[in-house]
C-alpha cells in the first residue's frame, strides 16, 4: 500500500474533453483520501512539475469539478515543452525526482498524446531506476486518434462530431446558389486521417464532401484537380475535405509548396493553409468561385458539439488512471478495446506505455477508397458509435457555463 | 377577399433560420386554403420565377416541413441576381407580372435582405402600376442585422450565439499554453458590425475578445497594433475579434490594401482575408504566434447553436406575413418592435417596404467604445435577449435530422 500524494498535468492540444478526464481523476482521487492526501495539478503541464508551480486541487468544490465535464481546453494550462533526452542529459528527470520527493508524489498521472505519453514513459523508467516509487499512468488525449493500440483517444469523438456535424450544415450553405461553387474544407491531422475521415459520416447522410483526401495516401495535385474537375462539370458544386496533412509525393506539405510552414518545440511543422493553398492550385485549372475554409481551433475546443460517448468516455479514462494507479499498476496508459463483435461497449486495458509511446496509428489503407479519394463503410461503422450523444450540458443566459475553480496555489515546500 | 395562389423565394446569404420563416409561411397559408389555393416555392429565388421553375408545396408532408426549422441555408436554392432597374429596362418586371398572371400568383412573398426588400419593393410597385392585384410582403433575414426600423433581423440572435458560443470556446484555447500567442477572429459584416459585436456576450463570461473592431469606426491600423502590443505585454495573450468589413481612412478594406477582393453581382465587394491580413500587419511589428480565423460559412449555418427566440421569431415572421397578406396588406416587411421597457417581449409591425430597401442599420457609435475597440452595455442589453434559448433538435444517428422535402417541380401552365 502506496500512501502519498497524487499531481496530474495535461498536456499537447486541447480537446473538447481533456478537463472531463481531470474532472474523473479528481473526483476518483478524492474517493481514496486514505491513500491519497493531496491532489495536485500541474500548471502548463511538466513545465509547471519542473517549475515546483502547481495548484491544490483537494478542496475545489465539486459542482465546479462536475463542469469540467463541459470546459474545453486544459484548465491548468498546457505546454509543448519538450524534455531532454535523458541518455544525453538526466537534468530534467532529476529534477522531477527531486520535486517528487519533496512533495511525497506517489501518483503521477499525464494527460497528453503521443509525445506525453513518451515523456510519462521515461519518467516513469528513470524514478524506477532510482528507486524512487511512483505509480506512472498516462491518459489519453488527442483529437487525432492516432495513438496505438488503443480503440480510439479521448477527444476524437467530439472533433469527429464536431466535423460531420459542421459539414452537414455547411453542405446547406455551399450548394444554396444557382451559380458554381467549389468549397475546401482543411481539418486537423499532421500524418493521420482519421479526423477528416469523420467527414463521411457526413455524406452518409447525404450532406458530406464529394471528396475527401487523407494524409495516409499520396496526395497528387493532377489527380485532385481532375476529380474536382470532373465532378463539377457534372453538378456544378464540389465540397472537398482535405486534411492539413497530406503530402505530395516528394514529401512535402502543401504550404511548403506555397512555403509557410512554420516548426514547434517537437519539429513538428505547423500545419494550416492547406485548403487556401489547394483553392489556388484548383483555382489555377478552374476557374470559379471557391471558398476554403479552416475548422482551426473550433474543431477542437467545441465543447458544444462534444460526444456524450466521448465526455464519459474521457471522464472514465482519468478515473481508472487512479483506480489502475492504486491497485499498483505503473507505466501503463488506459486504453479502449471493443469487442470484436456484437453491441459496441467500452472495455477499459491497461497499455504498458513502451508500447504506445512514439508510435503512430493511421488509418488503415482500406478504410480508404482504392482511388485514395473517398472512404469506405468500415471506417463508418468504426467510428459511428464514437460520436454517440449529446452532452448534457449547463448554460448560463444561453451561452456555455464552464467551470470556475478557485486555483489555489499550492504552498511551496522548503 | 383576394384567392388565388402563393408563391414565395429565399433570397441572399444563407441564415441558420431561413427555412423556419419558410416552414412559417407553408404552415399558415395551409390554413387558409379557401384563399390560398397553392402554396408555390420559387428555385433559386427570383430567378426561379423569371424561369418558371418552381415547385408546389401544397402537399409537403407536416412532420418534414417542422424539420426545416432545424435545416439551415435555404432549401428552395438562393440566389444574388439583381433584377433590371425598372426605370431603364422594365422586361424583368413585365415578365414577373406573365408569370404570375399564368400562375394565378396574388400573394408574394420574399425572404431576404436589403437587396430583397427592394426587390420586393419594385415588383409590389411595378404590379400595382400595371392593375395586377398581388399582396407583396417582405419576409426578412440577416446574419447582419442591418435592415432599417425593425428592432432585429431573423438570423442574427442565432448567428450571435455561434459568434459568443464559439468565441468562449476559442478564448479556452487560445489561452491555454504558456508561450504567447495573439488569435485574430474575423466575423462576418460589411457595413454593420453587428455580428462582431456579439463578441462582447463572450467577454461579459470572462471568456471573450480583448479588443474589438467594428467598420461603423474608421480603422487605424497604427492604433490597432499599438493596443494589442499593449496588452500582449501585460498578459501575453491578445484576442482580437474583427469584423471583415473593417475600413482605413481612406476607405479601403483591409483585404484591399493587400489586393485580395473581388466584386459580386450586386457591386459588394467580397470579404475574406481579413484576419489574414492583420496578422500580418500585427506580425511585422510583433513577433510572436499569431493564429488568424475565420468563422467562414460556419457563422450563418450552424443551425445546431441557433437561438430558439430566433427560430421562434423567423417562423412567425413567416406567419404573420400570410396573415398580413391575407388581412390586406401589401407592400411591407414583417418586422419586430421591442417595448422601451420591462421584460423582452416580441410585436409584430408592418413596416412599409419603402422605408426599408436598401437602407442599411448600423451599430450605433454610442454603443461603441470612445477608443473604438470595445462594446458598451447598451449593446450587451439589446443582444442578450436575441441569443436566448437552445433549439430543442431533432437527431439521428447523433447529427442533424434535415428536412427531407419531395420537391416535387410545379407543373408548366401554358
Amino acid at each position: 500500500m502506496l500512501k502519498g500524494n497524487l499531481i496530474f498535468g495535461q498536456s499537447g492540444g486541447p480537446t473538447s474533453v481533456i478537463n472531463s478526464s481531470a474532472a474523473g481523476i479528481i473526483l476518483e482521487a478524492r474517493e481514496h483520501s486514505d491513500m491519497i492526501t493531496k491532489i495536485y495539478g500541474a500548471h502548463y503541464g511538466i513545465v509547471g512539475i519542473l517549475e515546483e508551480d502547481f495548484f491544490d486541487l483537494t478542496a475545489e468544490d465539486k459542482v465546479e469539478i462536475k463542469l469540467l465535464r463541459q470546459t474545453p481546453s486544459s484548465f491548468l494550462g498546457s505546454c509543448r515543452y519538450k524534455l531532454t533526452d535523458p541518455e544525453v542529459d538526466d537534468s530534467d528527470y532529476a529534477r522531477i525526482l527531486e520535486v517528487f520527493r519533496k512533495y511525497d508524489i506517489r501518483y503521477f498521472l499525464y494527460n497528453g498524446g503521443n509525445d506525453s505519453m513518451d515523456t510519462c514513459f521515461k519518467i516513469g523508467r528513470y524514478l524506477k531506476e532510482h528507486d524512487y516509487e511512483c505509480r506512472v499512468i498516462g491518459v489519453p488525449k488527442t483529437i487525432d486518434n492516432d495513438l496505438a493500440i488503443t480503440d480510439h483517444c479521448p477527444g476524437y469523438g467530439s472533433a469527429a462530431r464536431y466535423v460531420a456535424t459542421t459539414i452537414m450544415e455547411l453542405y446547406q450553405d455551399a450548394t444554396v446558389y444557382n451559380s458554381g461553387q467549389i468549397t475546401i474544407v482543411e481539418v486537423m491531422g499532421r500524418n493521420a486521417g482519421w479526423l477528416t475521415a469523420a467527414s463521411a459520416l457526413a455524406l452518409e447522410k447525404g450532406a458530406g464532401p464529394d471528396l475527401i483526401y487523407l494524409p495516409e495516401r499520396v496526395f497528387e495535385p493532377e489527380r485532385v484537380i481532375e476529380d474536382t474537375a470532373r465532378i463539377y462539370s457534372r453538378q456544378n458544386k464540389v465540397i472537398i475535405c482535405v486534411s492539413e496533412g497530406v503530402r505530395t509525393a516528394d514529401g512535402k506539405y502543401l504550404t511548403e509548396m506555397a512555403g509557410q510552414v512554420q516548426t514547434d518545440a517537437f519539429g513538428h511543422k505547423q500545419m494550416g493553409g492547406t485548403a487556401e493553398v489547394l483553392s489556388r492550385l484548383i483555382n489555377e485549372k478552374l476557374p470559379t468561385k471557391i471558398r476554403a475554409i479552416e475548422f482551426s481551433l473550433m474543431q477542437r475546443s467545441a465543447a458544444h458539439l462534444a460526444s456524450r460517448r466521448d465526455v464519459d468516455d474521457s471522464f472514465t479514462a482519468g478515473a481508472e488512471a487512479v483506480l489502475a494507479a492504486l491497485r499498483g499498476e505503473t507505466e501503463v496508459m488506459i486504453g479502449f478495446k471493443r469487442p470484436e463483435k456484437g453491441l459496441y461497449r467500452t472495455d477499459l486495458v491497461s497499455i504498458p506505455l513502451k508500447e504506445v509511446a512514439n508510435t503512430e496509428k493511421k488509418v488503415p489503407l482500406e478504410m480508404i477508397s482504392k482511388d485514395g479519394n473517398g472512404i469506405e463503410s468500415s471506417f463508418l461503422d468504426y467510428a459511428r458509435p464514437l460520436i454517440y450523444g449529446r452532452p448534457d450540458l449547463v448554460l448560463e443566459d444561453s451561452l456555455p457555463r464552464f467551470a470556475k475553480l478557485k486555483l489555489v496555489r499550492a504552498g511551496k515546500r522548503a
